[in-house]
């Protein structure tokens, strides 16, 4: 690990991860929920991607003994502290990507 | 591409593209002094990690014309644009390795 920038990096840095992210701010969403939203992503992804955001503690994973079992995913109070960071790195892409249009 | 989010990971999102924006925050420099700082790079992954960062006009590159030539890169305007970005990181990110120390 070289910086700190690096670890941020590390959490949320890969493609699905933000996306995953980006699906659980302000919402709390079960696991069918987020395999509907997120077009192309496989269930064994999907399910990589929220089982280590759980063991970074940025997802909170609550199983209702119901039947079928229902699982919701919401985000931590650290992972609420990544909002300002998808908020920045949001409004820069969308002004990016106007000028590249 | 799914959201402005992913278009801002695309530009700065692999683990050097953000170690080599870091060196060059306030700074400009040289290939060679780059590739020092950055331990562990290779020169081909330096100058295709700098070869993107230019095309998507994030950095500028000078070159000299002297023997042997100097070749220096600093960044653009729009790269300045991303330092609120990194600092974001940076803090989420030391504040994250601290917690998981």
């Amino acid at each position: 690990m070289h910086s700190p920038v690096e670890a941020t990096l590390q959490v949320i840095g890969s493609k699905w991860t933000v996306l995953v992210l980006r699906e659980l701010v302000g919402s709390v969403r079960r696991f069918s929920e987020l395999e509907r939203s997120l077009i192309g992503i496989s269930p064994r992804t999907l399910s990589m991607r929220l089982g280590n955001l759980e063991k970074n503690g940025i997802v909170d994973r609550k199983v209702y003994p119901e039947i079928p079992p229902r699982v919701e995913y919401k985000l931590t109070a650290l992972g609420r502290s990544l909002e300002p960071i998808l908020k920045v790195m949001h409004n820069w892409g969308a002004s990016f990507t106007k000028k590249n249009a």
